[in-house]
């Protein structure tokens, strides 16, 4: 049995033991978790100055190093979290559906927890405690697969937790973390499907792409999003540059931020200087097609077809003129990540047209993209947007974490 | 393009058309494919006597080739299910949730299509329609990838509900069959990820594994049924003499019949002879502990370890000798493969222990394993029954066949 082997069994006792853990129970650990966590606040901020010591001595990236860095007030706001995710309702035991069959047995579907998780992520160390927490609460033992940037602040949390877990009764291996950094261990948890019943990858589209496709285990995919913004011919060419604006550059870095302007040709000529001018006070680089660069002129950058194909994450957006909404929902169906798309228009029947045709998990009319969210949803924390259509889709909060089964009573039924 | 990628791509147009089809649209399709069917019996009839006398040549068990084997009965049988289905509620379109957020946008979560599914199946040629029509309903496109053995039963029925499709507007492309049966295809279809949004095998352990390890398409596994019956120290030893003969015997070669007996020691001595005198009348071969030797005599055949891990589809039991409830959850969970599971109890308390301890799709007391089945729970047709915890356990009908999206309408909302 190899070591990644030894924890898989022992995660999978520890969920046998979690799956019947009451509400009670479950949250002691979790408020049990936030107490220690902040007890333990020096032995955290220690792990993460050596992580982030020798990451600056790597010359990681400024943007990298402040991701990976942990203070006083952003523990805070973990434990924060972790206070929130006590309050919101157990979704484990609910009776989903209740039938009587005609031969007298009842039937119930409830929800119940998935089994053991493995999440694969990269280099934010808030990732360790937020996903193990929602893990917990849905009743999940969970193996975590940090980057090795971050690893002694994932073992510093990872040692809380797990104190904190046998403190109040819970199995320590609830929450496991993966020793081994290497890409090595990466591989070896997707061959774990005997005790590993989803992996979820949390990163760029790197990662993503490799579990995606190498995983023996099911995965759910989050993450990648190429978001469109469309404005019609009939739309409010104010609201038009007040939603791009905010969908490019409120946070460009995040996956439901927009990557593409669509722009209907008969308002191509009107709207494109009024975005321009809004987009231009934060310096986004506009990558055009043809009709945009006649119309904006020749500082815009020719869009490339490789650029409607890109996440930026950055303050560069590609623009397209096209015809109309049915060549809009095409492009978006092409292009898109099946993620978060947006039209803007004042005309119901284009609205509706766009909403049916774009096949994403989020569509919206006269909406930012930025709202794809499971708190702006009110769905409360998540732990990724789903983009696959099996099981979850969009933002995955506690219920998506849950899995159903069916229970039925009788008293000697035969078929 | 290889072909597969081409009728992927196909599938892939044809499903964006249906993702919009409306319900009396989907219905007179499929209305239409019952007629078709009807009207071109002798077709369909001549094409598998071609597979049969094929299949005779080569000497395929008389078994087999009784499920390869259509008549008139048969075929009737099928259009009869075509026309069930047509009666089920269309699983599109429904609203599962609604809320309005403090910033005024709407959001609404929609049962959309999954998009093409891809289906890989072993000889039963009623498999073609039954699946076809169920994805159909659910406003998906198909992918069918059959047995070589019923190529030609396949393509009739194939052909016909391609017609049917276009003589009632609906892209051809709806339904498409690979026209090559070689391992090869199979093994391509698992790459198809651009154009599939889920693969479905449905077949024996084998086919099944080989999908599950090796698709880069997401995957429902279905099927593999190692069932328990436990028989408890406050049993009902009449009762689980009924269940368990039921859950063995009245269809031995099906995924939800059963493949091991445990009984708690407390009552093994008065129970395995009542049970063996009933399973002697369908002469069930039992494999049993020392403990079952014992009581029985050296008549009973040892079971060995992997007697306990195997679907014997057959008239074959493994017999266990445990010591109570808490053992029969360890056993189950251990050996079982998440299918279906019972305990036979008057002991309240024990039953529900059993129930909320094992983690399988369904879970029963007092009743035999024998109903998990899509018409049994009252759920209508099934493609297949998940033994997998994410998207969809147990009895896969229409609804399983469908994903969601979020609906967002707002008036300028950004974050």
């Amino acid at each position: 049995m190899t070591a990644l082997e030894r924890q898989g069994a022992n995660a999978r006792k520890a969920a046998m033991v979690l799956m019947t853990a009451d509400t009670a129970a479950k949250n002691r650990a979790l408020s049990e978790i936030a107490g220690a966590i902040t007890a333990r606040i020096d032995e955290v901020l220690a792990a993460n100055k050596a992580d982030t010591d020798t990451a600056a001595e790597n010359g990681m990236s400024k943007a990298l190093l402040d991701r990976l860095t942990l203070t006083k007030e952003r523990i805070e706001g973990i434990v924060d979290g972790v206070r929130q995710i006590i309050g919101l309702p157990d979704p484990v035991g609910e009776v989903l559906e209740r039938t009587v069959r005609p031969n007298g047995m009842e039937i119930e579907r409830r929800s119940v927890p998935l089994g053991v998780i493995g999440i694969i992520y990269e280099a934010r160390p808030n990732v360790t405690v937020d996903a193990a927490v929602l893990c917990l609460k849905a009743g999940n033992a969970v193996i975590l697969r940090g980057g090795k940037e971050a690893f002694n602040s994932n073992r510093a949390f990872v040692n809380i937790m797990r104190d904190a877990l046998e403190a109040t009764g819970l199995p320590r291996d609830c929450v496991a973390l993966v020793e081994d950094t290497s890409r090595q261990s990466a591989t070896e948890l997707m061959q774990l499907s005997e005790y590993l019943d989803v992996l979820i990858p949390r990163g760029g589209a790197g990662l993503i792409k490799s579990v995606v496709e190498n995983s023996k285990v099911p995965v759910i995919e989050t993450g990648v999003g190429v978001c469109h913004v469309y404005v019609d011919s009939d739309a409010d060419l104010e609201k038009a540059a007040d939603i791009i604006f905010n969908a490019k550059c409120s946070r460009p870095s995040v996956c439901n931020a927009a990557e593409t302007l669509l722009v209907a040709d008969s308002v191509a000529k009107q709207f494109l200087p009024m975005a321009k001018a809004k987009l231009d006070t934060k310096n986004v680089e506009i990558r055009g097609c043809e009709r945009t660069r006649e119309i904006l002129g020749d500082s815009v950058v020719p869009a490339s077809e490789q650029d409607y194909r890109t996440e930026f994450g950055d303050y560069i957006l590609a623009v397209k003129v096209i015809s109309g909404v049915d060549e809009a929902i095409d492009f978006v169906n092409k292009y898109g990540t099946g993620h978060s798309e947006a039209i803007v228009t004042e005309n119901k029947a284009a609205a509706e047209r766009f909403l049916d045709g774009v096949d994403a998990a989020a569509v919206y009319a006269n909406v930012s993209t930025r709202f794809t969210d499971g708190g702006e949803f009110g769905l409360g924390a998540e732990i990724g947007i789903s983009t696959q259509k099996l099981h979850a889709r969009g933002p995955m909060g506690l219920k998506q974490l849950t899995s159903c089964k069916y229970v039925i009573r009788g008293n000697g039924q035969i078929r």
